[in-house]
């Protein structure tokens, strides 16, 4: 399976690497037939893929030679670092051409990362319509369900017959992005149901949409955070949601490839701000963007690791007198961690999935707690063996299946209980979730066997 | 932005509430109009939910007033434990009538979840055409493309007129799950093209399909990995991926609601990885199944625990005669751990959104050995600054600086080297890769931090 899998992928790779090769030695022979050939042919992710290292000059000789349309498919499939390239290099009078092309969404997503002063530009050469839309969609936060919607969509009046209805579906279908789903409006343009395109196909052509169509309709405001709005569409399996504002007019809907960016996005944010790195950071940041990024997170981590260092010194005195407890300690805080870490990656990935909320708790708690007692009771009775094995002292192991169980405990309860309350408080669970985990398992842990160590010193010296 | 998206979540969860509760009230009072009528009203998956906490009774009951439809469409929207129940609680007759409305892919998937003798009974009942289609499907892994894939799906000879088209796909609609795109095939019925419902309403009625069909068609095998087909799918913004065999004959497709399903679940399935915890684990497991889940990875961490844990014990003599070590030793480790961590995040993030390769990472990994550097001697100096100033040892504060350094340079090298080795080798980068980078720190920062004390003992006793 890992082979045929390899082979897709390498297929696919190898695609991308031929086109990039094919069309970098057409350009260097300006080649102009070659290259429009290349173009036509290929997959517009590729192009993007393959002029994302191009020089400026290729950039701008390649697109002289495509037409508005295929330049537009393929700067909307580019990378946002490429299209803010080419946007600096191209002209605004061509710029205003491929927009035509473009949807309303991806225009304003490239706007949105333009200089203030180019972006008015462009702007006001836009269509009177058009500006208003734009200036509208530029008004939503980046994450939210307006910030991701398009304004391409098709409605028609709820008391349509079907065939009027699919007259105008034929009408608007070659400008829009999603035709699957049809939203139905009434005189006072509230969204008030949906007809499938499927359904208006299998409909007789006398039917009243108005009695067709699905009056149960999911929406989202556009203020709705995009991770909310993924949500829905999974949760419903949606190809499309629509967003409406308080008086239930249709503003825009958000198409499924744009909630599976959604989704990955979320995703990589979640895992990253666990492992402590910034969402805005990946393989190819620069050494200076990377430093910048996790720097802060190292020197918080450093405030931590001085308070675990800070309650072992507190019994420097008993790890004088036997100082084996120096080379065991760390195996306690070490498996706490591990412990929480687990508990943590539970509880975070069900807070995402929407499985956990704040109340209804208390018996997984209690599980959490459970599990920290049977795997600290299995763990420490190897870890306890294993060191009265090492120093031949039964004491000793005795301390560390004890402290194991504690610590193992308190990494279930906190591991469960700080995700949930910051979840609570509308505070990210992922991002500070596992700094208060390892803390309270390392603290906890030096603590507790350490203090046990001290307390029964005279065994231990025996 | 917070309130409002919770406000959206409760709106949500607050409809999921009142459906749960006024059905089970008319439940209750056998009161058939009213739950007729909420099944009729509510969305299948609301209903689904409703019915995870139902007595079997309940579920039987509320099953028989239902029409197989409606049964139908709360199965498939319904987690696996509560499919597998409702199966086992069912008569095989109603099952039968059950799966009329459902699609193979999801009839495969409750199939495979089956008693082998009772999965048998029921494939032995269905139409001998459904029998082989079933028996075929069932045949695939459950995480390949031929797992995941659907045979419902509308297919056209490309020498067809675009109103004969047109006709076949309203004759087939109502039996697909898929309308967005339709499959061209051949005369040996080999898959050579696509044609959006977009363009077949656009076009003219007596276009040539094979003329107006998009003939650049992206396909996997029924062995792809799910994985790579999502990747495919999100890459290439498709609804639907077609699923084919050598001879390039159609098997079936792929859904986006469905890729949406598998991009859910492989992160899932990375983030609890990372953690050290099983795919299969959810906040609902069993104790005993999180104990047996969990127990495993904490035995594998004990070990490595040990091994830091000897690392130290070579030592004992310099601890003793410092006994400060003790204490600042953890902190070396532990900011290893951290920036290993770090590094981890965005490697293994980076192989799964296909960012990384086995080549072309000489850059990066030099990258990451300069971010280690850098990042080692600010917090090292910081570390250095306030050990001085607790012990009032300089050279105990270098010794911690040069430590601190060495180990976030190592912590980078192999945060970044062991998943791309372990993704060259076909092995999962997230497993395993945590395991390996912990030792190496916790080992390795041991190990530097009292080499070089143990060194310059003479200094540090001064």
């Amino acid at each position: 399976m890992d082979e045929i899998e390899l082979k897709n992928e390498e297929v696919d790779k190898e695609r991308e690497a031929k086109v990039h090769e094919e069309l970098l030695q057409a350009l260097k022979n300006k080649d102009e037939v070659k290259i429009k050939d290349l173009a036509e042919q290929a997959h517009p992710i590729d192009l993007a893929i393959a002029m994302e290292d191009f020089e400026d000059e290729d950039i701008s000789y390649f697109a002289s030679l495509l037409s508005d349309e295929l330049l537009a498919e393929i700067i909307e499939q580019a990378d946002e670092d490429l299209q803010n390239h080419i946007m600096k290099i191209m002209q605004i009078t061509r710029i205003m051409q491929i927009f035509q092309y473009m949807s309303k969404d991806n225009i304003v997503d490239i706007l949105g990362n333009m200089p203030a002063d180019r972006r008015k530009d462009v702007v006001n050469l836009m269509k009177t319509g058009d500006q208003k839309i734009i200036r509208n969609l530029l008004g939503y936060e980046e994450n939210t369900a307006g910030g991701i919607m398009t304004t391409e969509y098709i409605s028609v009046r709820n008391t349509l017959t079907v065939s009027q209805a699919l007259a105008t579906v034929k009408d608007i279908a070659p400008k829009t992005e999603e035709i699957n789903t049809i939203y139905v409006l009434n005189e006072k343009k509230q969204l008030v149901g949906t007809v499938s395109i499927r359904e208006l196909l299998v409909a007789k052509n006398g039917d009243i949409i108005n009695d067709i169509m699905e009056d149960n309709v999911i929406s989202v405001e556009p203020e709705t955070d995009q991770e909310e709005v993924a949500r829905l569409v999974s949760k419903y399996d949606l190809h499309a949601i629509p967003v409406v504002n308080k008086r239930k007019g249709l503003l825009g809907i958000i198409t499924v490839d744009d909630i599976i960016d959604v989704i990955e996005e979320e995703n990589t944010e979640d895992m990253l701000k666990l492992g402590g790195v910034s969402k805005e950071e990946n393989v190819d940041s620069t050494l200076w963007d990377s430093i910048k990024m996790r720097l802060p997170w190292l020197l918080i981590n450093l405030l931590t690791a001085f308070l675990a260092a800070a309650t072992v010194s507190l019994f420097e005195d008993t790890i004088q007198q036997v100082v084996a407890l120096a080379a065991a300690m760390p195996i306690v805080a070490g498996m706490g961690g591990n412990a929480g870490t687990q508990t943590l990656a539970i509880v975070v990935r069900g807070i995402a999935l929407g499985d956990i909320e704040w109340r209804g708790n208390k018996l997984r708690i209690l599980k959490e707690i459970f599990v920290g007692v049977l795997n600290g009771a299995v763990t420490g009775l190897v870890a306890g063996a294993v060191i009265y094995w090492m120093y031949g002292n039964l004491y000793l192991g005795i301390i560390i299946f004890v402290a194991m169980i504690a610590n193992l405990v308190i990494a279930g309860f906190f591991g469960f209980l700080v995700p949930v309350v910051l979840k609570a408080l509308n505070a990210d669970p992922a991002v500070a979730s596992s700094i208060f985990i390892t803390t309270a398992t390392d603290v906890f842990g030096f603590f507790v066997f350490l203090g046990l160590a001290k307390t029964f010193l005279p065994y231990l010296l025996k």
